[in-house]
């Protein structure tokens, strides 16, 4: 581990204890020894990817890499940016998961459409886990991306919660304009490779979506996707200032 | 193709002049025959990536698809947004050259540091050319990405041009603010996955580049650059707007 590195961060189903000694499972220790490079003494940072993470020193037990756990804290859940998405092409969900979580996206939901359904979710559910789970370690997150199973999309605009800002991309769209955002919470449909059909469209915007474009250009779903998750990064956390201006008359 | 679907759009190395009839090659036969199931009289759009497109009609000649080119039109190049990107771990290259190509950066040059070169790149060349090509073509755009050979980054910024908004990507910059842009022109520098050494950081901000933060979480190299091509995108055009009310004060 390179000396000005962050501290490796690991994934446990269970935070322990302050106190406890652990072993921190196989996967983990391939991880920390092998890819990490951990050497006894230093520290690394668990969490249970639900907010709750602890420091633990990196130590041996019976000459196996164990983990001595310190101080445990738990961190409050950051205002929702859920995206509800329809099938990209080919395997293109597959980064398109990582960089969402990478991205601080709290939730994904696909959604079947008219024109696509997410026809393959079920073999690949187990590979999406994965691969939200090594971007949280990636990205130093405590709060793992939650993946919900394929939801027909009339049924996910539904059941969300009221309020926050609600974006539909679509190309025609106005330009996304964060600057006007009502915090806190952010929800976004992107359509399938084939787009959605107008019913569905229609449905989007009775629900409170503003259809919005986020480039010149006709992007795919995944880009999409992960330009309105950039927008949101970007724009997180800056719910005060942006409102303020706006109250200033902007 | 769908009728609610915009016109194919078609690469060729020139662009025939009005009245034409060509043969646009093997590819782009494959292209227009079996992905978009073209039919006869049906329009397509022929670009030279250069910023010259054409109408075109399909048609017949001798049995084999042909083109029949209709009104030509140049138009004008955007304002530059140029990426100086470090070499991404693995094959995540590949996609982030599609991403970039697809959200409208102009010219991608991979940057050799300090931490990381861009090792293989001469035998992904043409496979990164192919990949901006598709991407023109996803994206309707009349503007290829340019891709650059691997530069050292300090030579890389002194060829810049003067001007233009520049962003260093760092996790503890201040937030990206496109609102403050001094448009035209975007440029971006995104150190490797090792990141920059404390040279090169100092270097790059003697060099105009304000360290900005594109997101809470630690970013990958390609997703930084990704993160950084959506702001842009999602800004552009807009310099006219921004600059006006930059002048009334805010």
């Amino acid at each position: 581990m390179r000396s000005d590195a962050a501290p490796a961060r690991v994934w446990v189903p269970e935070v322990p204890a302050c106190g406890a000694l652990i072993d921190p499972g196989p996967d983990a220790r391939h991880y920390l020894e092998r890819v990490c490079r951990a050497r006894e003494g230093e520290s690394v940072t668990l969490t249970d990817g639900r907010g709750r993470v602890a420091v633990a020193r990196v130590t041996r037990d019976g000459g196996r890499l164990a983990l001595a756990v310190g101080r445990v804290e738990d961190l409050p859940a950051p205002a929702p940016r859920v995206l509800l998405c329809g099938a990209p092409e080919g395997e293109r969900a597959d980064w398109m998961v990582e960089k969402l979580a990478e991205l601080g996206v709290t939730t994904l939901i696909p959604v079947d459409t008219a024109r696509a359904r997410w026809e393959r979710f079920e073999r690949r559910a187990q590979r999406f886990e994965r691969l939200a789970l090594a971007a949280l370690r990636q990205s130093l997150g405590a709060h793992r991306m939650e993946i919900g199973r394929p939801t027909p999309l009339g049924e996910a605009c539904a059941a969300l919660p009221a309020g926050g800002t609600r974006w539909l991309a679509e190309p025609s769209g106005a330009r996304a304009d964060a600057r006007r955002a009502a915090l806190p919470g952010w929800y976004g449909v992107v359509g399938p490779a084939a787009g959605l059909d107008e019913a569905e469209r229609a449905s989007c915007i009775a629900c409170g979506f503003a259809p919005i474009s986020l480039a010149d250009s006709r992007l795919r779903t995944e880009t999409a996707a992960l330009c309105m998750a950039a927008l949101w990064a970007a724009c997180a956390d800056r719910g005060a200032e942006v409102a303020g201006e706006t109250g200033r008359g902007a």
